[in-house]
């Protein structure tokens, strides 16, 4: 099917879905759990002949862990729908009430956002989280997987179809692309398709922000900071420096740049490269940190490095502002710690930080759906409009504006004939 | 100066603006109400002049009607920042609260976007409602204003300067553009802009989008329909239709194309005419309809167009489902609404029509940030992302992530020695 064809009718699609109720959609995602607990074996196959056909492509150790979707990890990914269909249903949900005059109410009430393209890498559980997401807050979705993981990705959207299918569900709410042509025909479908999330490299979200007019929700890079100020207590530092920088160097809540009060440096710096470099950390510092410790040399270049691997800069800084100032130029308003003992100073540095994380006295690594008690994350954004930081449901949801009249008309009111009350009620909207 | 250091100090001044307390935004809102008094004749002075010029350069009238900033239009705006002081501080309001563990607490908690650029029309009271909205809500502003109110924006930007740096605002928060190069680089300020509001005609909203990597909030068309269903009231639907269309007809939120149910055609057509040509409406319609009143032929172009002007095109449709469907294809998702007088009807309409305004019983001319109550509108959003429909105080605003701990590691959770306990809190961030 051509690629417009298929955006018009998961719009159609979305339509319908959003007119569903709850039970529904949560009948959906039980039957989405069943099948994928009974077709086990099946998508086991499908994976193997992905695995198989990477590993003869000589695709890498780490991506090949991230392709492999077997027994456990469909299980978690069961569990998981079953976490999903415990939620609030996220749709209808009445956010402001207003009597604009007797008889004329309007309500504010959460929707689905419509039809949402989803590109993302080669792990096939994702395929099944970013769908089932979809299906919870009643958005249609247009989903391409990594290309390694095309048998694996084929099978769970044929699975997830009948599934949905099965219950009553509309058809056509769940498209799975399998080209790249099919992407670049998508992000040209502004009249159908109302966001895109691009998961991926820095440069590929560019490229997708560059390349549609569709709005795009992600995330640019993930310079992110800890500051350790005067204050601080020095061995719960040390601990979350290390946690911050080592804990999982490949992710974009990684730190990357460490400042440190000059007041600290002395006394925290030597028993910090001790514990950073037993976990293979190789540090970089300016002059200030040079001074005090035998490290390489960072420049400017390093400020603005998402290293993504075992490799920490680090700056001193005289003090709070300088800090903040740092943070406010170099960072990418991903996350930012501040470790400090008075809380006026964590306050500070909270309140001035532009960032979608700000933390105190805890590891840049907590920034992540599933920590935060998002039950799944859809990504993290970068961005401060729509949806900021980790994005679960409520950043794939919009709203409409319901007014409930008895036949009133504008004229009466510009006349001073009918005068507003704009009164704030506690009412849901009653259909 | 460069547009490029004006917007790094507007960045600049915005994040001291987010740290501001409510007292000291309000008490410069204050100051601007005193100051714009005090000044009301040098005001008034600037705009003759503004008022001349346009009238030697034969303007139009409505516009030199819109470009008019008189003692009572000064009133009027002092008047709305007396009401947008008495509003709740809309910053700093936790929305959701979390125990992600003892001792680590996680908050999403209200902050400004940062700095907002506006272009808008000719109307010098937008200028001083747009900027005290963004002092409201923490942000920094660069306004470009209509070529037309030059002498008028100039004066209103230096009052408005002077007011809240009197009172220890920073300076630079509000910035005043006067040329359309200004606004041609600011348009790549994506560095330092966080969101572009574009006021004007549908394809200056497109050219802003298509020429900008900054998010842009705007409005594209306001195709707003009507639709009379068969158990409609008769009187009440002549009323609203007429009001619908006639009340304004330059707005957007003006009905544009009627959708009449066959069983109530012949009903309610003859008596819908005579009582639009008495308003000077030019009606055209569909060959159900012209079979009922003589009226000119309407084609697919009418049903895509947006006449802003006393013309109306109407469409029988056969039910419910049918007007839905046109109204979800050749809509605008701006403002649409049901005469009905069943419940579930108007429920099926509102659920399906995918419209930033789904209204029942009342006027598409309520689709608007004052009579929503709201105090004051920024625009109208036909996007679905982060605000939809008439936008007030809220769709200025963004939101961070605090988490307070005590030195947690996320080493520690992933090994199994802590465990999330994510459990929701009421309490709101205290700090």
């Amino acid at each position: 099917m051509q690629m417009e064809q298929l955006g018009k009718i998961a719009r159609e699609a979305g339509i319908l879905l959003a007119a569903t109720d709850t039970k529904t959609r949560n009948a959906g995602l039980l039957a989405i759990a069943k099948a994928l607990e009974e077709n086990t074996y099946a998508i086991v196959a499908a994976n193997l002949a992905d695995m198989k056909r990477s590993q003869e492509e000589k695709l890498g150790a780490p991506l090949l862990k991230r392709l492999t979707f077997d027994a456990d990890k469909i299980n978690d990914v069961i569990e998981g729908i079953h976490s999903l269909i415990e939620l609030t249903d996220p749709l209808g949900a009445t956010k402001l009430s207003t009597q604009l005059d007797e008889g004329l109410d309007l309500y504010k009430v959460t929707c689905p956002i419509g039809v949402i393209g989803v590109i993302f890498e080669s792990r096939p559980d994702a395929f099944v989280q970013i769908s089932t997401l979809c299906l919870k807050s009643g958005n249609a979705v247009l989903l391409k997987g990594g290309r390694e993981a095309l048998e694996t990705n084929r099978i769970l959207a044929k699975i997830i179809h009948e599934a949905t299918a099965s219950v009553g569900l509309p058809t056509n709410w769940i498209q799975n692309l399998e080209t790249r042509e099919d992407v670049t025909a998508m992000l040209a479908l502004d009249q159908y398709i109302d966001l895109i999330i691009p998961r991926g490299s820095n440069h590929f979200v560019q490229y997708i922000m560059n390349n549609s007019n569709i709005p795009v929700m992600g995330h640019a890079d993930g310079i992110c900071h800890v500051y350790a100020h005067e204050d601080a207590n020095l061995a719960q530092a040390v601990a979350i420096i290390v946690d911050s920088k080592t804990q999982y160097v490949a992710a974009c809540n990684t730190l990357e740049t460490l400042l440190v009060n000059e007041k600290i440096a002395a006394a925290l710096l030597p028993t910090l490269k001790t514990a950073l470099e037993a976990k293979g950390v190789h540090i970089k510092g300016d002059p200030a940190t040079q001074a005090i410790i035998p490290v390489e040399a960072a420049t400017e270049v390093d400020w603005k490095t998402e290293y993504l691997d075992y490799i920490l800069s680090i700056k001193i800084v005289p003090d709070l502002a300088a800090a903040i100032n740092h943070i406010n130029t170099y960072g990418s308003g991903h996350t930012d710690v501040i470790l400090t003992t008075t809380e006026a100073t964590a306050q500070t540095f909270m309140t001035l930080v532009d960032s979608a994380g700000v933390f105190w006295n805890c590891s840049t690594r907590f920034s992540d759906g599933f920590r935060f008690g998002f039950g799944a994350e859809v990504g993290i954004s970068t961005g401060k409009l729509h949806a900021r930081g980790p994005v679960g449901l409520d950043g794939l949801l919009s709203y409409k504006f319901k007014l409930l009249g008895h036949g009133q008309c504008v004229a009466d009111y510009a006349s001073g004939k009918s005068h507003f009350t704009h009164v704030a009620q506690k009412t849901d909207c009653p259909i």
